[in-house]
């Protein structure tokens, strides 16, 4: 067994109830250097031990047994230290720490990447496996693993059944979308995309078709996994791999699945800012300056509700009155860029709304079809700031509507158990996929969603 | 908005703070019909909402506006119900229900698969999408996805940071074991396994070279994802897609680990066992009698070592005693076979196990060599019944040793990233991986992995 230690996040715990640290004695801490300055008589370093975002501030003197040693270590380097808490109050840090004896457990030698200056994401992006060290990805990295078990504790907190669909698939639910194919060599060695499961395979976009399934068993289930798209596209939105969250709730309509997703982006925001408020001060303070406004804003506005109909003839009228977008062509039935989406939501709406029932021809073949034939219950999120963060629509129920799409696309070979599921048993369902990733750029005011990754996956980029 | 409606799972929580369920007056459930008996006076219903294990019992009589049509719902149709509580405290259930309105809301037709009568797991893995309607799979499931937040509670609980480590990888780490390679059109239209990433990539096997660049930041992580496997091995404990659960802990050594392996399976049976009673009393009754003793038995022993090199010599003196192995060939360096595993955790130790410090030969190029130049600190945790469920190990964090292992395995190239956390900042650290489905076998008694799985991928296997 190592020996016993105290965290920083155990000190900062203690201290915030009123605990005066100074009484505990002589404390072991272990973890890595961010700086260290020496004087001589007296030095200084800044430890991280990896269970807070604060650092410690150690302080150590030239009758330090190993002073030699210990005065020369790099940033980088994980050491032992044994020691005295001494409060501070008058100082910026409410305690340092007064080291008795520091043990060297790995150095760091002087190529290492992370030097104490600033470095730029694109630089970091590079050392994608060192950079959990610097502020603003151990502040990243922590918020995402807090912020996922929050997707957890809101939807099992409400009865959902949390389900592990299948990454590897025999459909790609949205009928478009490049996918990722499995292969495996065959007897001869061969690749081959059939011979290990008998049909073609692939990587799934997501989670939806087989997550209704299980709605139609627990009522209110949640799919929460990697899903894939083997898109090219090299822009800041878009990786080949990230997390969705989709739930799926039986018996309710859109106006349900609108309720739930207001309520669950609001959850989630609240629950960022009461679990990691070090962290989140620190984007506010670094990253996105009036981020904490703009997420306090969203917690406390109701969400409206726009028809899309309504939205292309308030567009239209910009267009007339001169706002100029990139493309002014606006027309019934288009599909909406992110410049008009956020029109609509800063500047017509001025917060988060949802955009409702749009044409039939732009959605997925399972929204379900509204009494005007034209459009399908379908609904996207807006947001200022940021655009679409959240895709949603009632499903369709009824078996010969669903049939006909479904041969008309020709996508009903092999998905004969998703229409059955209207067959035996079936009800008005609904449902909504969130970008795990996306959100957490929303959240944290993060401009590129490979920053949001630990080891993000795009077009050309598998360093690691 | 639909109607607002009651949940089973609530009625029984009122119970349970011991309401009067009869006070509540007119209310409104929905939910499937399990079984439907009409003697034209009097009927009942099983209702499922899917909230709940237990079915709510619907009492209804002839005066039913649409009794004719009720009388002949068959099993699977989908109902809304209006009507009053009626305590119960003579009967088996506690309370029911008498109606007063019912509403059709998806019909099922009579060539619906899952009838009344008891249906074999083989026959359900072929209706994988409808098993989440069976009582088995319904406790299993729903056991599943509470397991699952359970992992993340204690985790987070103890401050480790949950990392989503990649799918795609271009790595293998274990060096050995098949791979799914993944393709994609080139410009040519053909499948090509470079043309996206620039470089062969391949469906992960394992988080845990990843998740160690993440422990040497953040002390304590874990990881908890799709891992994927392309054996063809047609066995009850395979899976080609099976989800893990791989903590590692720096600062920690293999006793650090085994501790903490421990108090994980610990953890994990007693979070099943506190919040599924239901569930975890049916597998107790219905899949594997004597279930609950055994995990009780697993919380109440402390967990034995034993060196590799003294189980060897007990196999070898239990072979020479006339204890029949199917491999009786018993020699130090072999790699234990699950018969040898179980007699040692069932006949010898009796109870829970770690076997430790393995020969290195068989073991993997990342783990700890000992100071005997022959063994490495892994280990193995044995479970009565079962054999292995947990492996794990002391990483080698000595940079020099590491790097020849791994040039005379051949896998340095691609992989200097991992050799440089050696480098900077490197500590003594730990980790173990966890099979999910695995681990529910064991804690539920289902035999098959692929009924563990909601829609189980194995070779051959792609149906949904």
């Amino acid at each position: 067994m190592q020996p016993k230690f105290t965290t920083v996040r155990e000190l900062y715990s203690r201290f915030s109830a009123k605990e005066d640290l100074s009484k505990l004695g002589n404390i072991y801490l272990s973890g890595w250097i961010r700086t260290n300055r020496d004087s001589g008589s007296i030095g200084f370093i800044a430890l991280n031990d990896g269970t807070c975002f604060k650092n410690i501030q150690l302080v150590y003197n030239g009758d330090l047994e190993n002073h030699d040693v210990v005065s020369h270590l790099l940033t980088g380097a994980t050491i032992g230290v044994h020691g005295e808490i001494v409060m501070t109050p008058e100082m910026k840090q409410p305690f340092e720490m007064h080291v008795t004896s520091i043990e060297v457990l790995g150095e760091c030698s002087s190529d290492y990447p992370l030097q104490k200056k600033r470095h730029s994401f694109e630089y970091l992006r590079d050392e994608a496996y060192l950079r959990p060290r610097t502020n603003t990805f151990t502040a990243l990295y922590r918020l995402r693993s807090v912020l996922a078990l929050g997707v957890h504790e809101f939807f099992q907190g409400k009865g959902f059944v949390y389900v592990h669909t299948p990454e590897i698939t025999a459909n790609d639910a949205e009928g478009a979308g490049q996918v990722f194919t499995i292969v495996t060599p065959d007897d001869q060695g061969k690749m081959s995309d059939t011979d290990f499961f008998g049909r073609r395979a692939s990587l799934t976009v997501s989670g939806q078709l087989h997550v209704e399934a299980f709605a139609m068993a627990f009522r209110d289930v949640y799919t929460f996994g990697p899903t894939f798209r083997a898109e090219k596209s090299n822009t800041t939105r878009h990786a080949s791999e990230f997390w969705m969250i989709e739930p799926e709730i039986a018996f309710a309509d859109l106006d349900d699945d609108m309720a739930l997703m207001e309520e669950t982006i609001k959850f989630l925001i609240q629950y960022a800012l009461d679990k990691c408020p070090d962290e989140m001060a620190f984007f506010d303070r670094m990253i996105s300056p009036g981020l904490l406004d703009k997420l306090h804003r969203v917690l406390s506005t109701p969400f409206t509700k726009m028809e899309y109909t309504d939205g292309i003839k308030i567009l239209q009228d910009a267009v007339k009155s001169g706002k100029k977008f990139e493309n002014p062509n606006i027309e019934w039935g288009m599909d909406l860029q992110s410049e008009h989406e956020r029109y609509l939501t800063e500047e017509v709406v001025k917060g988060p709304m949802f955009l409702i029932n749009y044409p039939k021809e732009i959605k997925s073949f399972y929204m379900r079809e509204n009494d005007d034939g034209k459009t399908v219950a379908a609904c996207d999120c807006l947001v200022p700031g940021e655009g679409e963060i959240i895709g949603g629509s009632q499903r369709e129920e009824r078996y010969e509507i669903l049939e006909k799409k479904m041969e008309k696309i020709g996508n009903k070979e092999g998905l004969e158990w998703y229409l059955n599921l209207r067959k035996w048993g079936g009800c008005i369902h609904s449902g909504f996929g969130i970008g795990f990733d996306r959100l957490l750029m929303y959240i944290t005011g993060i401009a590129n969603i490979r920053d949001t990754e630990p080891f993000p996956r795009t077009s050309s980029q598998l360093k690691y």
